[in-house]
């Protein structure tokens, strides 16, 4: 029997038990309406009131500074790779700069370059992206538009501390897999966003929070969904906004507000998972590779490897017959990827890591 | 007691209970994985096997010849005014020619003039959007880039009749309102669009039919994702799309397949929903006026007033005591509005012509 409470698929992810009962109810009835959550306008009151709510619960769990605007948007980080640039990279500013720092972030540089001329700040190509630099000693020119970097890479588990200081230049964060995850010292940023379906709901809509000062660096010109001033002028309902995506985002931002306690807690609870897994894979370091060197090692992904790939597929097939599954590792990277977003408990990080531990002492 | 069957709300709007119920149970676990739906990944067998019936069966529906393509795409009709005339207007054409046949064309027409030179082929604005032109004999240059057109317009309730021909130049439509409402000779199109919140399912995803000559038409350098050739070639799977909204669309397809045996059954269907409501509007035509002049009414949105804002906002309580709800007009017409679409029944028709009547006994 498999459940849900077992998934630690790279996205889309597990999503809260409690989270999933209530939306289960509402596909036929909410209870404030009667009607089905899908057949719900974006222009009535009670999807107004679900908006404001996921901006309110947003701002409340990062503490963020009123100048930011938040807005919902659909096409996911991999459109905003495309109007990032379309907006800042204007030319009143030097080139935007980018960290290449593993599968995502060079397909965002990779997208900029498309829209505009652009600098690689940092390459980790070099080194197979195992490891990260440090956000704050970057040599980045003074002038650029923005310096862009990708905070935690799903794909080859490696996560960026967050920075010290706000940097000269705007940063802009890509925090699609570890936003709420933990707390956040937003006001460091010029631009974050996330696409939700790591930890913060279904695919279908990214949250992104911009310091109202950027928004007078947009050139007039662009269409006007490419114009990221646009959702913002219009709460996010331009046009109809993937309903049913932002609700069930508003009822994760409310379990961990109520269930969770905030984000410290948040953090706590994540920090606890990691350890629990890395220790059990550091304790098979002769039969496991972990692919992030130790400093780096993310939170929410770790990407590991039997270095014998039928050892990793029977591996998964053993997962699977504790009900555990979404071991598979990237397409790009092969081997196996564990990914404990928010929703994943520490009860399934400890039924995998024993699940390990049996499965080392037969194989290996 | 609301009632979904009574929802006649201009989009997002009712959809089939077979389906509500379905989905509802996919919410905790899909009977074939044992997941939440909102848990599955975009790269799963699950989701392949569901974005290859969703295009199995949209092609079934339609009769839709090999060489038209089929995407799943994100951002709505919204993004794609600006993406179609950044793809298909290139130098190589005379500009593209829009017809402003109401509130939703205006739109379009307006983002193709943020992208590139654009000519209007018709213009209804002089006459406040009560009638349309016969597509066939419209005066389009020879060498147009491609005629765009919305097919029903939401707003203003009006509906063009299907091209007689295949035109001279490429033809494109904004179909978001009426595709699979009725069948369709597509090979008369270069390319069908339509977001899927009115007759395919929850907002969030939006599907696309192009003939496949025309992409050889699309320049290079483009960001990737708002090149149309990139979700063709990833078989709507570049980046990761709205599974949840692909899932319910694939039942709705499904629905109109088996429950309702085809394009010709649901356009019988529809025919006597629209005939029942505008015959009721028609007996009633000293209290009530229809907005849209009586060629070209829509089978998909009556626009009508008593003409008398007190008696509209009457009207609306009264139906909601009948369990009757989405009533109002768009906001820029103000008045009321009934949407017919596929998953409003006949039965759910015959209470609001009811209720009309009963209204206009009491206050008219």
């Amino acid at each position: 029997m498999k459940s849900n409470a077992l998934n630690f698929s790279g996205g889309p992810g597990a999503l809260p038990a409690t989270v999933l009962d209530e939306t289960r109810e509402a596909i036929v009835a909410l209870p404030a309406t009667g009607l089905s959550v899908l057949g719900m306008s974006h222009r009535s009151e009670w999807f107004l009131g679900i908006l404001d709510e996921a901006e309110r619960n947003i701002r409340e769990l990062l503490d963020l500074p009123a100048r930011y605007a938040i807005s919902f948007l659909q096409g996911g980080s991999s459109l905003l790779f495309a109007t990032i640039p379309m907006n800042f990279a204007t030319r009143a500013f030097a080139p935007p700069e980018y960290v290449n720092s593993g599968y995502w972030s060079m397909r965002s540089s990779a997208e900029a370059r498309r829209v505009c001329a652009s600098r690689i700040a940092w390459d980790g190509t070099r080194t197979g992206f195992r490891e990260l630099p440090m956000l704050d000693r970057l040599a980045v020119a003074p002038n650029a538009a923005y310096l862009h970097y990708v905070s935690n890479e799903t794909v080859e588990g490696l996560q960026f501390a967050l920075p010290e200081a706000k940097p000269a230049v705007p940063l802009i964060a890509d925090m699609s897999s570890d936003f709420l995850s933990r707390p956040l010292a937003a006001d460091r940023f010029a631009m974050i966003y996330a696409h939700a379906q790591k930890n913060l709901g279904p695919a279908g809509v990214t949250v992104a929070l911009i310091d109202r000062e950027m928004l007078a660096r947009i050139p007039d010109g662009l269409p006007r969904i490419l114009d990221l001033r646009t959702q913002i002028e219009h709460h996010s309902n331009y046009n109809t906004p993937p309903v049913f995506a932002i609700y069930v985002l508003m009822l994760v931002t409310r379990w961990l507000r109520d269930t969770i306690g905030g984000l410290a807690a948040m953090q706590r609870i994540n920090e606890a998972k990691a350890q629990r897994l890395y220790g059990t894979l550091d304790a098979m370091r002769d039969a496991i590779k972990v692919h992030a060197a130790s400093p780096w090692r993310s939170q929410m992904n770790a990407a590991f490897t039997f270095g014998d790939e039928r050892l990793d597929r029977a591996f998964i097939a053993h997962a699977a017959e504790r009900g555990i599954v979404g071991l598979e590792g990237h397409r790009s990277l092969g081997g196996l990827r564990a990914s404990l977003y928010n929703a994943v408990t520490l009860d399934a990080v400890e039924t995998l890591c024993d699940a390990l531990t049996d499965f080392g002492r037969q194989h290996v």
